[in-house]
């Protein structure tokens, strides 16, 4: 049976977000605060294992069932030019995942996490969004619950990213749909479009947005008129991360994107999710902003494919280390100062 | 023998620094373009990796053989009360980095680097700066060459990290007398000491200051007056590695200021010298402007021990498996765009 049957199930689960196990945190602060280093002087590290302790539910929080999740779609909107790569390169690169060599399976093996791909329905691009919704009730129902399925209780962390070719303009219409502003706001470079082909593609977010002006601001409305379906498979992962206490680990502007319409409706939908990095994408701060995420790391990428995500749980698997190895002042003998 | 026996052989190898291999950078930069994903769209992991294979002299540059070296010293200076911790605490940590227990074992241990610890005469504080030399030109000559028979040909990364309650008001001398400015400009908090502690650090930096003011402005000169014995022997580890062509990570802003003399003299020692990160510690910020160095990580660390630097390590690895393991479009049959 699916997570999400029904609109109205969607919905109701992001009405009744759980919260972090207050003890736990509560318990692997005081630990932090034993350790033997300067009260607060790992900084994020600290934090860090504080918020996986709460997701987690244990004191000591670990990282030994890891997953990357890559959910691949295909998009209406490349037929106006709006990437610099032809639309068959998203099963292509879904090819390469399979077959190792993409960077996303070097990353996530650096940082000790299984990976999946996960395509959607690439022989069936979204609908052209600039005239008609995305997708229609039925797909974008599906879409949600293979992100769901995705994702079962149990797993340590979880990394979501994203393939798909013509999908920055999908998510540069989410935000703007979610949190207003102009195409100007949200529109970049993606994978390495300029010129006239930015232009023509903040007019085509512009034309989606006046498009579906009139429809209701819901976050799965908005998914499903202006996402595509890796992007609300991504949605549906977060979501039902949440509902089973995974923490997530995002990587950049566009699975930012899939959180925005979530997150303008209930802002705490971000609570159990890590911002990965600050991508080069122009739009990705202005985005985390608005999540009020702080990202770990800034490194210039602007790949997806989960890869900033990637960096960062090796991160977050050093943050966790520290705090699970690290001894005490009183163990150590160690005068705390 | 060793590599440094008098202060003309180190300011001999500081003036014939060797440059990075040109030939395995550009076939570093050549794979780079191939692999499948944009132009660039990797960004620092790009730089890492063609860093690594200049300084490596192997086009898929690698971490098998990474070295964490710690070195710890007591500081004559901490008689004024400039740190939150008594001088006491350098031994203590020191035998807990022997146990296992700090936060440098288990990040080092999660960046897959072997940890050394170098105590340096902990039971001789060097001399009290702001009246005399720290150090005379044996025992900085002994530090320096500690630093460097910590490292040896064939090593593929190398961190350096200290331990030394006080060493940040030497850090702060050694910025000030390498690149001017004021006490208030390189004068933070260290380990957390703030208020009336904090004016006393700035004075006694002043006082430093004031005490060298008609020394030579020579790197060794500055070290061995305003330096500690773990300071030197991080230089000296530094130009070592510099020689054997190693590349160095460094942690935060007490490895920074061990590099300030020498980089104030000859600004291409920090080619081959990546920034772990940016610590909280004020002037560190400052100290990598002028050092014309960029920092890989801001976590908001202020440890020290070369935690920073390990974490840093995590990522060049993950830099390292995206350039060694990602497919060529070719291989992949990815259209290149």
């Amino acid at each position: 049976m699916s997570l999400f049957p029904t609109v109205a199930a969607f919905d109701a689960a992001l009405a009744s977000l759980p919260a972090a196990d207050a003890p736990c945190r509560a318990a692997a602060g005081a630990r932090q605060a034993q350790l033997t280093k300067p009260a607060g002087s790992l900084g994020r590290l600290e934090e860090i294992a504080i918020f996986m302790a709460g997701w987690q539910r244990r004191a000591r929080p670990r990282v030994d069932r890891g997953r990357a999740v890559i959910f691949a779609g295909n998009h209406g909107v490349t037929r106006y030019g709006v990437s610099a790569f032809p639309p068959e390169v998203t099963a292509q690169m879904v090819a390469n995942f399979a077959r190792g060599g993409a960077a996303i399976n070097a990353l996530a093996g650096a940082a000790g996490l299984d990976l999946r791909v996960v395509p959607i329905a690439l022989d069936q691009p979204t609908a052209d969004f600039t005239v008609e919704p995305a997708m229609n009730e039925a797909e974008c129902l599906i879409a949600l619950n293979i992100g769901a399925e995705a994702v079962e209780p149990g797993l340590d962390l979880l990394l979501l990213g994203e393939m798909g070719i013509g999908n920055t303009t999908a998510a540069a219409a989410l935000c703007q749909r979610s949190f207003g502003g102009n195409a100007t706001d949200w529109v970049g470079a993606g994978t390495g479009v300029g010129g006239h082909g930015l232009e023509v593609k903040r007019e085509v977010v512009e034309l989606a947005i006046a498009c579906h002006a009139h429809a209701p601001a819901t976050p799965f409305e908005t998914l499903r008129r202006v996402g595509g379906r890796e992007i609300v498979a991504i949605a549906g992962a977060m979501l039902a991360a949440r509902l089973h206490h995974v923490p997530v680990v995002l990587d950049g502007f566009i699975c930012g994107a899939a959180l925005a319409p979530l997150a303008a409706a209930m802002p705490s939908i971000t609570d159990h999710i890590l911002a990965g990095h600050l991508s080069a994408e122009a739009a990705h701060g202005r985005l985390l902003e608005r999540l009020c995420l702080s990202p770990l790391l800034d490194l210039d990428m602007r790949l997806g494919e989960g890869s900033g995500g990637a960096v960062a749980a090796a991160v977050i698997r050093s943050a966790l280390a520290a705090h699970d190895q690290m001894a005490t002042f009183v163990d150590a003998g160690v005068s705390a100062g």
